[in-house]
This record gives C-alpha cells, sequence and structure tokens, in this order.
C-alpha cells in the first residue's frame, strides 16, 4: 500500500493521529522536500518525533525515481509525506498514477494546506476564485501569465491567493555549466518582492488588473507559532518585512463582506483608511448601475 | 485561551496530534454540530477517544450563546471543535470577533476540509473557481444564485466545487407553529438531488452555464474509508446511487490539463465516451479562435 499523508503546516505535531499511525509502521518513509518545508520542523526533528527513519526525496527523485519509491509497494506498506495537504503540485498526482500502473493501493490521509488555512485572515473561503503562482523573476524572464488570471479573478470580484515561489534545491547554472553539481541555497519570495514584481507588471500592462492601491492581505507563517496577518495596499505591501518565511498574499475582490472587512481591520495600521481604500479599490469592475426608466419621461415636453 | 480545532473529514483519529494534546488539556470542550458531521465518529465515540467529556454546540448556542462558550476563557483554556477546517462557516469567524472584543487571546489548529481534500479527484485545486452551495428546494423556495457563479467560473473555464446541504437538528415548523420544539430528522443532499435540482435551473433559464451533457464528478464521503468517485455527466449523476452521506460534486470547467483527465478516467464507465463528453463540453465559452490575416487576400482576383 501506498500511503499519501498530508504533514499540514509548521509542526512535527501537525500530522493527524492517524497519520501518525501510518508512519510508524511503514516500511520505508519518504518526506517530499522539494515543494514546501514545514516551518517549525526539519528532517530530523521528524525522525526523532516518529521514532524512525525518515528518507529526504527531492525532485529528481520523485520525478524521476517514482520505481525506486514504489518498490514492492504492492506487498510492503510505503508512506509518502507531503508538506500542507496530499495533491498540492501535479508530481503527487503522477505518482499515483504510476501507483495504479503497478497495481499498488494508494490512500490518501489528508490535512490542512494554505488553500484551506488561509481562511484564517478571515476571508471566506468561497468568495476566492482561481489560485495563481507567483515565481522570481529573473534578469531575462519575467513571466506574467499570472496577470489576467488576477484579472478574470476580479472581475468578478473574487479574492486571489497568489502562492509564492519556492526554490529548493536548485542547481546552480553556472557552477552546471563547468560540469560541477552545485546548489544554490534554498530561496523564499517573500511578501515584498511578490508586490515588487506584481507592481512591475501592472506599470508595464497598465490594463488595471490591479493597483498600486489595491488592497491586500499578507500571510506569514501561517499555521505556525509565530503567524501573521497584515491588511494594506500593494504599494506598501512592497515596502513591507513580513519576517521570517514562508509568505503568501492575498488580493481581494471586489465582494467584501462586512465581515470579512470587519476581521480584516485588525489587521491594519490606519482602519478608516483601510475601509476607504476598499471601498475605491471596489469601483474597479463595478457593475453598470441598473437602469430604470422613468416611464413620464417620453411625456415630457 | 480560545482553540479553535479542525477535526478534518471523518475518523476520531484525524485530529492533528497538537489539536488531540489540547483538547486533553482543556477545561471545556465543544463541539460545533450543526454544519458539518464527522462521517465515521460521533460525540459519544470522541469523548471515548478524548479520554474526556464534549459538550455539542447546536446552531442556538453558537449564533445567540456563544458568551455561554467564551466564559473565562481570559483564564480558562476551551477548545471550540469543527468538522472539516477552523474558518469553513462565518459562524466561527463570528465567534472569534467576539473573543477579541473580549480580550480572549485565539489560536487556530488547521485540519483538511472538502476545500483542499477535494484535490483527492484529480482536478488542480489552482482550476478551481469559486465554490457554491447548493440549498435543498422547497415547494415554494428553488433560490438559484448558485447558477451565475457557475457561469462565473465556467466562462473562464475553472471548475465548480458544489457544497451540498445538510440540514442537522432544524425545526419541525408544523410543529412550531403549534408551540412544539420539534426536530427533524437530519437530511444530507445526495449527488443525485443535487443533479436533478441543477438540471431543473437549467431547463429553466436555458444559458447554458451547464448543460445535462456537462462532466462531473461525484464525490462520496471524501475522506473516509469508503470513499468513492464517480466521473459523469450531470444527467447520469442525476440517477446515480451515491451510496452513504456526505457528497459533494466538481463540475469540470474547459480546462481540463491531460493529467486530470487521466486520473478521473479511473472513476468513469466508458473512458473513451467521457473523452468525448469533455471535449464536446469544451466547446461551451471556448474564446474565439485568433484570426490571422491572410497577406494575400487583399491581392486575390
Amino acid at each position: 500500500m501506498l500511503y499519501l499523508i498530508g504533514l499540514g503546516l509548521s509542526h512535527e505535531t501537525d500530522i493527524t493521529v492517524r497519520g501518525l499511525e501510518v508512519v510508524k509502521k511503514c516500511k520505508r518513509v519518504y518526506l517530499e522536500a522539494y515543494t514546501s518545508i514545514l516551518m517549525a520542523a526539519d528532517k530530523s526533528s521528524l525522525e526523532e518525533f516518529y521514532g524512525r527513519e525518515v528518507i529526504l526525496a527531492d525532485r529528481e527523485l520523485v520525478e524521476t525515481g517514482s520505481d525506486q519509491i514504489l518498490e514492492n509497494a504492492q506487498n510492503d506498506d510505503v508512506a509518502f509525506l507531503v508538506v500542507g495537504d496530499v495533491f498540492g503540485a501535479t508530481t503527487h498526482t503522477d505518482l499515483v498514477i504510476r501507483a495504479r500502473e503497478l497495481k499498488i493501493k494508494v490512500e490518501s490521509i489528508h490535512n490542512a494546506s494554505v488553500m484551506n488555512a488561509v481562511g484564517a485572515c478571515g476571508l471566506q473561503l468561497y468568495n476566492f476564485g482561481q489560485a495563481v503562482s507567483i515565481v522570481f523573476f529573473t534578469e531575462n524572464w519575467r513571466p506574467d501569465s499570472f496577470y489576467h488570471k488576477i484579472m478574470e479573478n476580479r472581475k468578478i470580484g473574487l479574492h486571489t491567493l497568489l502562492l509564492l515561489d519556492i526554490k529548493v534545491k536548485e542547481h546552480n547554472y553556472e557552477q552546471l555549466l563547468k560540469g560541477k553539481f552545485v546548489y544554490d541555497p534554498p530561496r523564499y519570495m517573500s511578501v515584498a518582492t511578490c508586490a515588487q514584481q506584481l507592481i512591475e507588471i501592472e506599470e508595464k500592462r497598465k490594463e488595471q488588473a490591479y493597483t498600486e492601491n489595491t488592497p491586500c492581505v499578507a500571510v506569514s507563517r501561517l499555521g505556525s507559532p509565530t503567524q501573521s496577518f497584515k491588511a494594506a495596499t500593494l504599494k506598501e505591501l512592497s515596502e513591507y518585512d513580513a519576517g521570517e518565511p514562508l509568505h503568501s498574499i492575498v488580493m481581494l475582490g471586489r465582494q467584501v463582506h462586512d465581515l470579512e472587512l470587519d476581521y480584516l481591520l485588525e489587521f491594519c495600521d490606519d482602519k478608516e483608511n483601510f475601509k476607504e481604500i476598499v471601498r475605491q479599490d471596489q469601483e474597479f469592475f463595478k457593475p453598470p448601475p441598473p437602469v430604470f426608466k422613468d416611464e413620464d419621461e417620453d411625456d415630457d415636453e
């Protein structure tokens, strides 16, 4: 049996009781270690907590060595641990499809992920549109495919969750060209970097999918002991120090309910100002007012 | 301290290790028992597993008796258990806002909910638009506000998660009129009922937000030992017996990636037919093809 087990967001103890029971009984336990990280735990603290060995599974192993992970899983129990919930990345879906082909049974043990825990910022999950990924810009590669997705969400009034890039165990290309396998240190996109990239793209495209003054929520270390939220404009977030990773941003849509706004006000510097910013931003993509024809109109004059 | 603790989807043991530690130490533990249910556990099995008393919190208590729940939580630890994740319902947001007013600290311990675990059906979470709630139709009340939301999602190619109505501890109005407080037995909307209601609204509105032939996935008992998925048309689901509750439906959008489709094919009766259904449905809301002007065109004749 292949068990896919979500680890939740931060602590060793964020695993479910059922998940922990399975980890303890499995023959091999892999930890997927490149699409996200547990903020308050690492391989050695997990091994201590589980009382057993854990094998780090990097991108190479998961994407090209899945048969190694699945070896004899028709007979043995194998666990594949994923930070957050199980189906956060397409590579995990690939692994399940490969397991099926090999006639290996698969069971998922779910957990919290940023996709649902982001509700902690006070915005209602059913008011979110599609989530978008924001990748690190490089000198020559500044992709803006997120822009039309934010536009689509905001046109229909919905909030957008921005998932910020994580680079773990990436090859250093300069060294690679010299034939050496050297990894860059891990990088986690900050709220400020993300906001700067968004502003750059809006300045280039000028279609007003959003503006510098669009209200957002900076989400820092969601689910960890130092979790924090900051409600501010995109411009303000471009200069905001959100502290240690991991970060996300929610960009608000037009449909901000009173209850949502009440909750957000706790996270902003100037409540009256933030209310006004939200009100102004709601003018974007506002449906035109209904036209009521005055019956007497034609009779005038 | 007020702890909001997600219980996950099904088993007693779906609580996180950290959540369980907190439950054991709290002075009072409330179980929110009206917006959802744990499929493989009830109050008494939870009490046995936790080794302590659990107080059922029904709608009346949560919505009008929050001060009773929060009594002396400035000094005592109080836990409020929620099936799924913590911020699934607006009433829980209300409780946090009330706690803040009373200067009570609040901590959330997150868990899986249908909003992220639905990724188990093979559709990628970032291809979902806004989720919609489908309520039981009555003779005189057949609300269709979900219709334009599905339309909005499908116009931009996104999948829609349909959350099906749950009626727990609802007053029987006939008895209420006689001055008696009697509760109806619990009701959980089935996949078939939901699909029938959707078809009825499409027949009335005829705007083709979707059709009888739109591909969907029936999600039964997500996260439980008897979890199952069925990929079929809306019409087929209107006659489908999805078994015991809880049920959800995902209606597909135009953007179905190959990997998503591969995964879904495992859940349908006739793979070639389902592929063709998806292909046909993708014609709805398809952007017009780009126009390439033939340079020689004007020179013809």
